[in-house]
């Protein structure tokens, strides 16, 4: 083979450093999520295709990832068919299995077939991988992880109120200040919607609104005009342009708006609920911000929807999300299942983290020091030396080979190993310091103490 | 959908419980690997199919996972072409990437296509699911993680010494005593073929000699016989059969058989090397052994051989294996990097932890307070007491709804929780204790001293 090996575009290698980083986020996420009384469940990395298909739209089944059948998986089409078979009715006959889109549909799958064993309210989180065949570009992957937490099988805004705090939790762990929480409340569009008399048009409405931020309120505008929403609906909808002030004046500027619709009344009463409580238990560094222009994936949520911006400054989209949904398990035939959940977007807060410089040193701290090796009698002390250390929780290292020792001091200083022993002599060792040359002599005690 | 819903055969869904049951042992792996000097890489779950066809073997390529195009896959396929095709060339028409089937080839091709950021020698560990489409059977399984530790780039035998310690070290720390890490060298094979007579029968010999303790001397020998090793042969090997002793013991009867051998030779001398070092050093829980008899993927090992065995009395088959391949990477192209590594079978490991009692009570602890839910006002203050022991480490809850007392407890004790709060009055809580059923008042004080 004479080119380099690659790998599937959209699909990444993760070195050490880079792991280190992810499980860095990852575990803080875990501790948080479990404080929070959320438990972890794992799903199959492929479905029986029949659990995705239909569930995302159109789109999503297109971006699906099929997994062909094994063995002859021709044998059962006959030629004839063959022939005159397009490739959306082949993939029927020889693929059964597709690599999960997302946790929320295994998350239901799972609610109704395991429901006899679950005790709900159930507060799951999954922290695992999920593949789409997007065109891969900057920051969008074939292959990336996803980081929810969700709670099934119970109504109460208490709930809302706790992901809230669960965001800010998570967010003030990574030391990043100044997150604004955006929320948001389906009833409050479609409450919307219907005062200004497009009701039927809700989803183009909330599309075109959702893109504020990104093309103006002219371009809104003429969206919904283009969308065949009407010029006077658009005067009736011209507050939510400039809407501004605390979120009590917001929710009072909604009150006016909102004031024949009992949906919308039922949306303003439910973000009320939440954002009081939310403010009367205090967020740490978070912000929380109520976002009417908020739609997100509109077709599902019912209730509250979230999504969570980085910090002023930082050039990224929403770092999480979520909301809930009032059927979550009904695609699967378990009724009357309310859902709420939110989402991490762990590559993103990985990149935030890395512009902030917010990662801890400690995080990619690997070997702490490297034993040089001298050939074989010394390279059995230093053994020795490095087993006890190990068994003391200190990451060491001999080096395997008598090699240069040039070439061995290099291998510590790419590798980036704070100390290395030079020389052994009983008890003794000589350790030298690499970032300030500095060398002493010093016994296993003395070691511990200075990787302390 | 009338139908509950199902998972592929072969795959499997993890409960909160089994989840922290495989992250204990996954995290004490991480961190054993880690005191070693073994730094964590990620690869993609799918790669490129050229990558991995045609790397283990015919059956291998028959059990890898394929994945179909994306899009018109059968864009390019002329009708014609359908007509009189076979599902293997089929395949390469309409699929061009794959599930990975271990963790090895994946990780020789990383080594290949990061040569040059890569420090060698490189240790590296990699915690991953891999796929295979074997029919699945108890204990077997689609999906299933790997947990490997390799290192490459050098020949030392330090590194077997060290890999048998990081067996021992990861075994005593899940508190599981008495496994036997079994040790041979392809060598040693290969010279037992070769004083026999049977070089050119060394596959059929090895691997009717690896199954000795499945089917016997009896059945050993039938095998030899069948695929056409000479009586004399037989005779001459007649002293593997009943083959005891200590380690010193074994080495000495091999130096015996083996005397014309210089392979064979080479082998006794490097597993001299490796046994008296680890002796000399002292394992923990974990007892060595040479085995003559262990084989495992013989084709690819070319050193050392390991395979650990569970503690007597438990039935189980290995629960770990490895060994030295002197042409990791040749493969893709880079050539005389040499590797050595080990792998933990986490599945089976779960199974024998399970069987012995040996997971800690504390590991699917999950919400440890859950505070009883009265009514809005009520809830306020336990979500305000709740946030106050979240925040000092403490997984605490509040129920959701104001549903019926008596339906909260049983939720408490449903999960496992083992403290309930009944009421709030300022900073005094009602603490009841679900094991004992006392009760008490306490402040926040006294329910982090309860939970310590």
């Amino acid at each position: 083979m004479a080119q380099k090996p690659s790998i599937p575009k959209g699909t990444r290698d993760f070195s050490p450093v880079e792991v280190s980083k992810r499980n860095y986020i990852i575990s803080i996420m875990r501790r948080h999520f479990e404080q929070f009384g959320y438990q972890p469940i794992e799903t199959p990395s492929f479905e029986n295709s029949e659990t995705l298909m239909g569930k995302y739209g159109e789109e999503g089944d297109r971006l699906i990832f099929k997994i062909l059948n094994s063995g002859d998986y021709l044998d059962k089409v006959p030629v004839e068919e063959l022939q005159n078979i397009n490739y959306k009715k082949l993939t029927g006959k020889i693929s059964e299995k597709a690599l999960r889109y997302d946790l929320t549909v295994p998350f239901a799958r799972y609610v109704v077939q395991h429901q006899n064993e679950i005790e709900f309210p159930f507060k799951r989180y999954q922290i695992q991988p999920v593949w789409r065949a997007d065109r891969p570009q900057k920051g969008r992957f074939r292959e990336f992880y996803q980081c929810d937490a969700d709670v099934v099988g119970s109504t109460s805004l208490w709930q809302e109120v706790e992901l809230v705090q669960l965001y800010d939790s998570v967010f003030t762990a990574l030391g990043l200040a100044g997150v604004t929480i955006k929320i948001n409340n389906r009833k409050i569009l479609s409450g919307i919607a219907e005062v200004i008399g497009a009701s039927d048009k809700l989803i183009d409405f909330t599309v075109a609104l959702d893109k504020l931020d990104k093309i103006g309120e002219e371009g809104v505008k003429k969206e919904m005009l283009e969308k065949g929403i009407s010029e006077d609906a658009l005067v009736k909808v011209q507050p939510l342009f400039s809407f501004s002030g605390s979120i009590a004046d917001k929710l009072e500027k909604l009150s006016q708006l909102l004031a024949t619709s009992e949906e919308g009344k039922k949306g303003i009463e439910e973000l009320r609920f939440i954002c009081e409580n939310v403010t009367r238990l205090g967020l740490q560094k978070a912000q929380l911000d109520l976002d009417v222009t908020l739609a997100r994936g509109l077709n599902y949520y019912t209730g509250a929807i979230f999504e969570v911006s980085a910090p002023e400054g930082v050039a990224m989209g929403s770092i999480g999300g979520g909301g809930r949904y009032d059927d979550l398990t009904g695609i699967f035939g378990l009724k009357n299942m309310s859902g709420v959940g939110i989402s991490f977007g762990l590559d993103r807060i990985y990149l935030v983290l890395e512009e902030l410089n917010l990662f801890p040193p400690t995080v990619t701290t690997s070997t702490q020091v490297l034993f040089l090796n001298f050939g074989e009698s010394q390279a059995f002390e230093a053994m020795k030396a490095v087993t006890n250390l190990r068994a003391k929780g200190v990451k060491a290292e001999v080096y395997p080979d008598a090699a240069k020792i040039d070439k061995q001091f290099k291998h510590a200083e790419r590798r980036m190993i704070p100390f290395v022993v030079k020389e052994i002599k009983g008890d003794l060792f000589t350790l030298k310091d690499l970032q300030t040359g500095e060398q002493s002599e010093t016994d296993v005690a003395g070691i511990l103490a200075k990787l302390a």
